[in-house]
């Protein structure tokens, strides 16, 4: 169940061109729920897509694998859902195996723990960690 | 100010096999706040050190800046600012590039933006991947 | 699925006059999950009821409508899939429209995205900020 | 203390461009901490500041004042710090009142307890909500 | 610094009836930051007094350590800084001993740690949960 | 709909120790969803299977309901579903009766409506907090 409606039709231009673009770029002909709630604003539906194309699908310093991990890791401690399962994925389609899925979990599930315990514990920033700014 | 005393006493033999270990392993001789903290409860300190030196110290499949990476993300989404401060300054000791840092950036925000989007619009998860996980 | 049973009897004193109060204010028969759950503790029920019945229901300086979607805002970044479905509705009986609607969702993810990125900087805080306060 | 450095030279034509946008269209001298952050990447920079300006700064449907408290909603359910003050000092800029921001903050406070509430119980969704959407 | 200015004014009739409550209930003279900056809305101040005095102060089932350990608990996963310092305070006023400091520590850490994992995971709830409370 | 597989093949070795280990300790031959998903990775399953018998299994100077408790408070405010039910379950199991669950669900209502205020004025931190720490 949703707060909008998912929008079916495809007639709008801006809709049609993004739905297109998305099939052509991930080569698919499959348009994911994502997509269908965001064009209840097709303006919206343009400006996501935008960044993800530009930020995530484009090669870039950071290979794709690599920032589907990190799209994964906020997601997770989001704890958005949908993100969770659709990042998951991409980054299992871009090669993530098994094994680095298993180290990964190691990873965000380290992180939390020693986040919680600095926020509970309150501890100070480091001076050294500014030094190495300002150099 | 926090809600522990800083320990600056490592005559206990745990804290000073940890330190020693610290120090070694990072081959440096500056131990951070963190550890002094923690160490108000030597078992504590002993675990999580063992948690950081088996899975963001040792080699694996991950290479350990990408995990660094991964570990900025959650603390950022975690809102921990001295985790954000030595994950960061961690990631570019591993060579994190001032680049490579920007596109951590646009992806981070990226994602954040999304999540918000999708719990806002509560996006229901296609079946297409399900049947991943299934195969 | 929860973790507490529904109050499906009416019939503590307590309950049966929140109930009515609820029915007669919002002008229904209907009573929502959120308060036959919470009927679990008619204390609880009332208190909740009374800050809601106060602050949400009663008119202020803050247009109702306005007010729902400040809450929607703080739901939906808290995560909470009831709420969310349950103040968006509030709003839009209020008479927030689908342009309102699609002009809220930018708002709450570009206020995600910048506090993403704000955090993961660890931006300070300008003086400027402080000298407004004490003017 | 932040983990990059704060942009202080101007000259980058795209920083130029945007700081002169900024105080144009702000019509002030003053540019605040969080673009000269920003600044590390000039075209973070103008991806952030055309959203700012095309979102929160350009008249719409939904009151710039208001846009604003929303915008405090989610910064301060995020907890960070900066856009907190930012954006309540931009909503007292556009005429939010103290009798208003008291308001506020009773909105805010009872809907940070209502998502405890409902996330401790679990309380599962209206099917009522869903019928909404569907009409 | 904050966002509303803290009020030293005590002579609006509210303020001082509840600084008189509060000195007199916890047996000290000092009022804390938190009371100074809610007397900017009296009203709030009274509301959340009363609350704090109800649920926390009044001796009830769980025993008042364990209230302030479970606030503590919500704080640092909140990351209220201030809301830690004052109610990990608290809680150490009321008997808690730093062995015990420990041992919530540990707690808190694992359930950071599990939770994360879970919500990376997606993990469905079992049935078993459900037909506890249908008992 | 989870990321990962359920583990049904109890064959490997860690796993079947693992799995025996929870069935003696618990003395129930169920195995929930928790560790049916972590047995994905064995050596993860082992290592969060360990840490929950030292700090939330074993006898320590906290009761183990209320580690629960504060367990649940920290998966309610993760808004972690699983965790939630699950830990509210054990807390139950462990004797918290129906009238203690709804002095939780007080404590933890109050504590998130604190939260909340506290980061929406940005309360600074007494000095008498510290001076509690340096003592």
């Amino acid at each position: 169940m949703s707060t909008i409606k998912k929008t079916n039709d495809e007639s709008h231009p801006i809709i049609e061109d993004i739905y297109k673009d998305i099939k052509q770029t991930r080569n698919t002909s499959y348009i994911g729920n994502f997509w269908k709630y965001l064009a209840f604003d097709p303006n919206l539906l343009k400006n996501v897509w935008t960044d993800i194309k530009n930020i995530m699908v484009k090669e870039s310093l950071i290979p794709n694998k690599t920032k589907e991990m990190i799209y994964m890791a906020v997601s997770i401690t989001n704890n958005c859902s949908y993100c969770t399962h659709s990042h998951t994925a991409a980054a299992k389609k871009l090669g993530m195996t098994s094994e680095e899925h298993s180290e990964f979990l190691s990873v965000i599930a380290l992180a939390a723990k020693t986040n919680q315990l600095v926020n509970s514990i309150q501890v100070p920033v480091d001076d050294i960690f500014n030094e190495d700014i300002e150099k």
